[in-house]
């Protein structure tokens, strides 16, 4: 591939009312597609969560479990579905704005084994992006050789994207600054990382391994374990606000911004 | 796999208002659902056409020909666009009778070359079928090695889909009972054709290559010419019209049924 795609991702939280079941956040869907229009990256694949419309159904199933019994059959249905319902409203914004999007659905191209990604059928993707065109995928139901079926993350999908198609920048858009020092909505002396390489991260978890605290950065560090392994190939990683008008913008250009640069 | 699945052909004449602008069908849908569902055939891979979804854009733009500059660029993401909605009621209504449909995307796991299936990733399929689901695709707007980009016609991928799956048996719903010894719609004197080997329709082609009219039988041999290297297989094909009620049942449950069966 001649130029270098930029993989962005917008989480679930960002694009959908989390609170409320099968609720698209529209006004910032139509805000970050004028974003990424603005932007106007050269080669550009966008990844998104599922918020409130991919997590409801998939957890009434228990299909992140694997396949069990012959009831959950009907929930994988919907839940995938459920995604490509979101995944319209984003490609549909996307045309309307003049940008070439095209919906790739995970489900028709990805077999995970025991919920990591086993085969990736990328072939029609890099035509995509050889002619122009914006791929737009998501977390999705897949099928699994193992367990029959799993959940494939947005962020999973969006690391080996970025290695197989040698990315020249990952965009994580969340619905925070970055990664804290611990939990922002909670932990009022929590201090956001401008900066962190994979040595200082693996600090990080360990002092936070030792605190016995699932989580204290809020989620964070299980969203940037499955980016290590594309910031591990050298592929610059910067997670920004996306609930905020430019921070996304402004990542995309490679402008100075808000947000916390991950990198090897 | 264990069951041979049967290939179902949905035509877009039948499940949409051809006459029409993007304009479903809604009531052809919900009744071929019902008959779907009380056919219950253990394994079924669902594909239909465009009709007035998928034609009118890709016809504005010229997408069959290829890609020849950009401004096509946004005609492909907007036929696409408008296929995966079409897709969408149907899958929709599937689910709502307790079908576990997923919709598999044609752009997403193939590749042509001129035209012509090149690479088919079908191992999610094949996952799916092992699992009880239904695999519903479409004819799409796929990449092409050679011309960039192309129309994937649902015929083809009809025949291509029930030789790689080994088939049992494929069902086409059209709108006209078969295959007539002229066109039904113009010629009064036209017969159906109830049974026809591959040997008696090469007869046939040569008869109206002679006539030089492009297609006497009102546009079904060019159907029937893709599903040739099928019926070569050894799968039984079955054509009737999707139309009238009860047809498209029985053909799925192998009981006697007007239409044209094409046989090797």
């Amino acid at each position: 591939m001649s130029v270098k795609p930029t993989v962005l991702k917008l989480g679930g939280s960002v694009i959908t009312d989390k609170g409320k079941k099968l609720t698209p956040n529209l006004p910032a869907i139509e805000r970050l597609t004028k974003e990424i229009s603005r932007a106007n990256v050269s080669s550009l694949v966008l990844v998104h969560g599922g918020g409130s419309f991919g997590h409801p159904v998939a957890e009434q199933y228990s299909l992140a479990e694997g396949y069990k019994d012959s009831s959950q059959i009907m929930g994988f249905s919907m839940t995938h579905q459920a995604m490509t319902k979101l995944n319209k409203l984003i490609v549909e914004s996307l045309i309307n704005h003049n940008i070439p999007a095209v919906e790739v659905q995970p489900s028709s191209c990805v077999v995970t084994k025991a919920g990591r990604i086993q085969i990736i059928e990328d072939r029609p993707l890099r035509k995509m992006l050889e002619m122009g065109f914006v791929p737009v995928l998501y977390g999705d139901t897949v099928f699994d050789s193992e367990t029959g079926f799993d959940i494939l993350s947005g962020d999973q999908l969006v690391s080996s994207l970025a290695i197989n198609l040698n990315a020249h920048r990952i965009v994580v858009g969340v619905d925070v600054n970055g990664l804290y020092t611990g939990d922002p909505k909670t932990d009022s002396a929590a201090r956001l990382i401008r900066h962190v390489t994979l040595e200082e991260l693996k600090k990080l978890e360990h002092r936070i391994e030792g605190s016995k605290v699932t989580d204290v950065t809020g989620g964070m560090l299980g969203k940037i374990f499955e980016l290590k392994p594309a910031v591990e190939q050298g592929i610059q990683t910067i997670i920004v606000n996306a609930t905020e008008s430019n921070r996304v913008y402004k990542a995309l250009k490679g402008e100075e911004v808000v947000g916390t640069i991950i990198e090897r």
